[in-house]
C-alpha cells in the first residue's frame, strides 16, 4: 500500500525556486574577472538563469546534452549551475588547472556541446578549441565590451548578449529526480579521468545533508564564501545548499591570495568559508602579517586534504575561527563525513578534543561507511584497527560515466563502493584516514599505516622528505622500509632515525631498514610517487637477509 | 539521461540503522507509566525494535497492515514507530483524548489488526474493544508483572512477552519509499475524522528539513524532550529526526505537570523541547513559583495554536529560552513554516523583532506555500493582504484515506492544498495566520480577520469572553458582529467597547455591533462553536436595520 502524500520530484531547479520565493532580496556578491565586485539578488539569479536556460535552448541544446564550463566562482558560472541543470541538461565543470591535453580528452569523452568559460581562460580553450569534436558552441563569460576583437575560436558567443536576448518567462520543467544534473571528472594518478555523473536526487538530497546543524550547519543568517572551486566537485555543494537555507553567497572569482580573501571576508561580513588547507595558509600569513582579526568569521571548513593541527590551533586559539574537518570524493558528491563533537565530547579536556577534530570525522545521515580487512570482513570501531574504507548511500555513485568493465567498482554484494583510503573508525563512530590502500603495508596480517610513519620521520631535524613503503619479508609478507633524502649537511645514519621512533609508535610499526636517497620522485601535483619506490626497493629486505 | 548515483530507497529503518551505527551510545530515557525511569542506548532500540518486528509478524501483520497504538510518549512507542513502519505495516496512532465512539469509529476505519495500549488506556481499550470489528490481537505494552489478572478483553497479549520471544536476528526490508509508513486521523469540527496516510519519502525528507538550522536545528548535541505526544501528527516528527541526527531523547510518560517536567529538564540536562502553550503555562508556573531556572534548557518550540506574547517574553527575558513557534497541520506531516530570523532582522530593534517572532515564520524547503483571494489570485506578501493559505510540497497531504469524493481537497490544477487558514505573508516571507478562512469576514470584498478583533475586546478588562463573527449586511454583504460575555460584575457598554478599538485597528474593521450574551458555546476541546454563533446572529444587522 503507498502512502497518500503529494509526489514532487526532488529538482535541482526547486532549490532556485525556493530562494526566489522565500530569500529573493539575498544577496549573491562576486569578485569579477574584470577585478570590479558585482551583488545581486536571488530574485535577479532567478531571473537571469530562467533567460539563459531559454538561450541554451536557442543554441540547441536538449535534455541530457552536456554543456561544459571553464570558470571561476562567480555569479555567472552559479547562473549556468541552475539553468543547464534545471533545464534537464547536465553541467559539465572542467579544471582549469588540468593540462590541455586532458581538458581536450575529457570535454569528448563527456561529448560536451556547449563550452561556457570566464576570459582568464581565453588562451586556454584557444588551444583546445580545434581539437574538441562535439562543441558546438563556445560562450564567452563576458560583457559585450570584453569581447575581444579577434579570436581564434570561430563564432565566439557573448554570455551576456545570449541573456539579453531573452526574457525571463519560463517555466523549469518537470521530469524524473534521477535524471542526469551534472558531470565532474576526477583524474587518478593513473589511467584516463573518469566522469561522475550526478543525479537531482542526490543533489538535493546531499543539500539537506550538508546543510544540517551537525555538518556544513548553514542557515540564512550565513554569508558563504566558497574558496573551494566550482569546477571541483560542485564547490562541496554549497552553490546548492545555499539556496535551500537562503544564505548569502560571496564568490572571490580568480583573486584567492590572501588580502583578496581577506578584503572580502571582512566587507561582506563572510560568517563561514570552506576550502582547502593550502589555501588557508596565504589567509592567514596576511591576517598574521597585518595583526588583523576576522570581525565575522566563525567556521571555516577544511577538506582535500587533512588539516594540520597548528593551523587548527591558530584559527581557533588566535582568531576564534572554528576549524571543521570534512572529508568527501568526487564519487561522494562530495560530502562523507564531517567532523563535529557530540555532546559528551565538549566536556573533554582540550588535547583529547583536538585528537578527535583531527580526525576526519562522521558519517551524514544518508551515507553509511564501513572498513573491511583483506578478507571483505568488518573490521571493529575501536580507533585502532585500520581497514578499507567502504561507503554507500543517497549521493555515492554507482558507476563512472560510460565506464568500462574496467572501471567497474562496486566491491561487495551489497554495493559498497572502495574509496581506496584505509582508516580507522573509533567507537564514537569517528573516521580517521591512515593510508591509501595502495600503500598501506600489510605485515603480518596486521596493516601499519605509512603516514604516520613518513610524519614522524618528517619531524626529524635532519630529513628533507620521507617515504614509507611496503617492502617484501620471507616472514612477515611486507613490512615497512623507509626512503629519506636528508637534509643538506645533515649526518642522519640509519640507526639514529630508527632509535627516533621509540616511544612514538607501537614497537613492531618500527620500520625495519632505511634508506637514503639524493630525491624521492613527485608527480604533477607534488605528490610523491610512491608506487615508483616500491617498484624499486620491493626486494630491498629479502636481498639484505 | 538518468545519472550514475547509487539508488536507496528512503526508508524509515534507515533512520534506526543510522541512529544504532553512528550514534549507538546515545541515550533514550523514559518515564514510565509505572512511575519509574528507563534508560537505554539507540542500540538497544535498534535491537528490541527488530524482536519486535519479528514478533508483529507471527502476529500475522503483513506489509500494508495497520497497527493501532494508544500510548503516551516512551520507549516502546519509539519501537513501534520502527517496528511497525520498518517492516512495511502502517503505524497508526490513535488519540486516547478522543471519545470512545470516536476512537472505535476511527480504528474500525483505518481496518487496525493489532491494538497495542499503555496500561493507563486499559479501561478504555476495555469499553471499545467488544465494538472493534477489525482487530485480532490486543497488545499491553507493559511487563509481564504488570498484566492484568483479570481484563474483559479476550487473549490480551505481553508486550515484553512479545519482544522476548525473538531474537535480533533480523534485516529490515527494503522497499518501494512510496510505501504507507502511518497513519493518523485528524477530527474536524463537522463530519468524520479524515486520515492521512504518511509515506517513508515523506517522513524521511521531513526529517530531513525539520533537523535544518533554521528549522528545529537539532543536532547529536541535543536532548530534546517532545511534550507534544507522540498520538498526535507523530510527536512533530522529533522520533524521526532524533534518531537521523543521534540527540538523546527524553519522553514525560503521562506525567506532563509542570513539576514533573521540569524534574526532567534537569535530571536529564535537556536542551530542546517542543509542545502547544498550555503544557508551557504549567510549567512556568512551577518554575516561578519555586523560583526556579533552566540550567541546560535554551529552545522551545511552540506549536499547535499561536504563543501569546507575554509567554514568550517571559521565556526569553526571564529564562534565557529561546521560543521557537511553528506551525504545521496533520496533513502537513506536521512542519510547514518555523519561525527563525533572518540574518538583518537580528540588527532590529526588540519590539521589530518580536513583531516577527509572534508570526508562525517561513517555509521550510520541501514546502512552498502561497496566499489567495476568493478567485484563486495569489495576494502580495506585504504583511497586510490576507489571503487564504495553500501549501504544497514533498510531505503534504494529496488524498485523505479511503477519502471519499467530499474529501477531495486538491484545489487548484497546481495541486496546492487549502489549509483551511487565512493568512498574510510579508516581504521575508513570514507567514502570520490571522483567521480560518470558515471564520473570516468579508466585507465589500476585504478581508477582515476575526482573531484579532477579539484579541482586542479580550483586552478589555471588563471583557471574559468574545467572538467575532461575520453578519449579513445589505451594503458590504458581511459585516464584524462582536458577541461578548461580560465579566462577572463589569458595567460594560456597547459604546464604551467599540470606542476601545479606535487606534488599534483601521477604522473600517471595527465591528458593527456588540451583542452581551451570559456564554458562548465551546466544543470539546475547549475552542470557541463559532459556526453556532454565525447561524443564531447572521441576521442581527439586517434586523437591526
Amino acid at each position: 500500500m503507498l502512502g497518500q502524500m503529494m509526489h514532487q520530484p526532488l529538482l535541482i531547479s526547486s532549490l532556485l525556486r525556493h530562494a526566489e520565493r522565500h530569500h529573493g532580496e539575498q544577496e549573491v556578491v562576486s569578485r569579477r574577472v574584470e577585478g570590479d565586485i558585482h551583488r545581486y539578488s536571488y530574485k535577479e539569479l532567478a531571473a537571469r538563469s530562467r533567460c539563459l536556460a531559454k538561450a541554451l535552448a536557442t543554441l540547441g541544446v536538449r535534455q541530457g546534452a552536456r554543456v561544459g564550463t571553464i570558470a571561476w566562482n562567480g555569479y555567472r558560472h552559479l547562473e549556468l549551475y541552475y539553468a543547464v541543470s534545471g533545464s534537464g541538461a547536465v553541467l559539465h565543470t572542467l579544471n582549469p588547472r588540468l593540462h590541455a591535453d586532458q581538458l581536450a580528452w575529457i570535454a569528448d569523452h563527456a561529448e560536451d556541446q556547449v563550452l561556457c568559460f570566464d576570459k582568464t581562460f581565453l588562451p586556454l580553450v584557444e588551444v583546445v578549441a580545434p581539437r574538441l569534436a562535439t562543441v558546438r558552441h563556445f560562450v564567452l563569460m563576458a560583457d559585450r565590451d570584453q569581447m575581444p576583437a579577434d579570436t581564434r575560436i570561430p563564432g565566439l558567443l557573448c554570455y551576456e548578449d545570449l541573456i539579453a536576448s531573452q526574457d525571463d518567462d519560463f517555466d523549469w520543467p518537470e521530469f524524473d529526480e534521477n535524471t542526469a544534473s551534472s558531470l565532474c571528472y576526477t583524474s587518478g594518478t593513473t589511467g584516463n579521468p573518469k566522469g561522475v555523473l550526478y543525479s537531482h536526487r542526490s543533489t538535493v538530497l546531499h543539500s539537506y545533508a550538508s546543510a544540517l546543524p551537525d555538518a556544513l550547519n548553514l542557515s540564512a543568517r550565513d554569508t558563504i564564501l566558497p574558496v573551494v572551486p566550482m569546477f571541483h566537485v560542485n564547490a562541496w555543494g554549497l552553490p546548492y545548499s545555499a539556496c535551500m537555507v537562503g544564505a548569502k553567497l560571496v564568490f572571490p572569482g580568480p583573486s584567492l591570495d590572501g588580502r583578496s580573501l581577506y578584503e572580502l571576508f571582512e566587507a561582506e561580513g563572510v560568517t563561514l568559508s570552506a576550502g582547502v588547507p593550502t589555501v588557508w595558509q596565504g589567509l592567514l600569513a596576511h591576517v598574521q602579517s597585518q595583526n588583523l582579526r576576522f570581525s565575522t568569521m566563525r567556521r571555516t571548513i577544511i577538506g582535500g586534504s587533512a588539516c594540520p593541527p597548528a593551523m587548527m590551533e591558530k584559527f581557533e586559539d588566535r582568531y576564534d575561527v572554528q576549524v571543521i574537518h570534512a572529508w568527501g570524493m568526487t564519487e561522494l558528491s562530495p560530502l562523507g563525513t564531517v567532523c563535529v563533537l557530540k555532546g559528551e565530547q565538549l566536556a573533554w579536556p582540550e588535547t583529547q578534543r583536538r585528537t578527535v577534530q583531527a580526525k576526519q570525522g562522521r558519517a551524514l545521515f544518508g551515507v553509511d561507511m564501513k572498513i573491511v580487512d583483506d578478507q571483505g570482513e568488518e573490521v571493529p570501531w575501536d580507533g585502532q584497527s585500520a581497514g578499507e574504507l567502504l561507503v554507500r548511500g543517497h549521493w555515492v555513485m554507482d558507476q563512472y560515466f560510460k565506464g568500462d568493465k574496467s572501471q567497474l567498482v562496486i566491491k561487495d554484494d551489497q554495493g559498497w563502493f572502495p574509496t581506496g583510503d584505509v582508516a580507522t573508525i573509533d567507537a564514537q563512530g569517528f573516521m580517521n584516514i591512515t593510508d591509501r590502500s595502495k600503500d598501506v603495508i600489510k605485515s603480518g596480517g596486521e596493516w601499519i599505516g605509512s603516514i604516520d610513519l613518513e610524519n614522524i620521520a618528517m619531524a626529524h631535524p635532519g630529513v628533507a622528505m620521507a617515504a614509507c613503503v611496503a617492502a617484501r619479508h620471507p616472514k612477515w609478507d611486507e613490512r615497512p622500509l623507509l626512503i629519506v633524502v636528508r637534509k643538506p649537511g645533515a649526518e642522519l645514519a640509519r640507526d639514529e632515525l630508527l632509535a627516533f621512533y621509540e616511544g612514538k609508535i607501537a614497537k613492531w610499526w618500527t620500520p625495519d631498514d632505511v634508506v637514503f636517497v639524493d630525491a624521492i620522485p613527485l608527480g604533477a601535483t607534488g605528490k610523491m610517487l610512491k608506487n615508483q619506490l616500491r617498484e624499486r626497493f620491493q626486494d630491498h629486505l629479502l636481498e639484505r637477509a
